[in-house]
């Protein structure tokens, strides 16, 4: 068992709305020195077998296709829990 | 200048309708493999100075009030770029 992750965040060119909010809320709830906020998703994939790099290659093209809009987002694939062969 | 990642998946016992959607597209795109997918959000927050404890202690707060709704969802903090002092 193998968790692969998808993190899609909106490009620096873009407007987050959200982020904004977010930024926009911080000093009303009494937090203050955070300079920017972004928000974007975050996908865990869990896969059955051992993540080889056919593996992640799909993923990058799960990513392109269906997990991000890449006219408007970036996003980076990392493993999180590989499995560990004895 | 340094960045602060919050994670905010849903609980593994909270029902993820987005997650679901794209574990149903997977297939009919023609991607194999995947046994499972979770969809949750992804924070960065920019701080000007160093992250100190008390500054990740800040933004676990931040976390638990207004970045994720702590009955349905689980968080995670990490440094991910730690200002380097000569």
């Amino acid at each position: 068992m193998a968790r692969v992750v998808v993190a899609v965040m909106p490009k620096p060119e873009i407007l987050d709305p959200q982020g904004k909010a977010v930024m926009g809320a911080l000093p009303r709830l009494g937090f203050a020195g955070v300079s920017d906020v972004r928000q974007g998703k975050r996908f865990e994939l869990e896969f059955e077998g051992e993540v080889t790099d056919a593996v992640l290659d799909e993923v990058r093209q799960m990513a392109e296709t269906l997990l991000s809009n890449p006219v408007i987002e970036n996003y980076t694939v990392t493993v999180e829990s590989a499995e560990v062969r004895a």
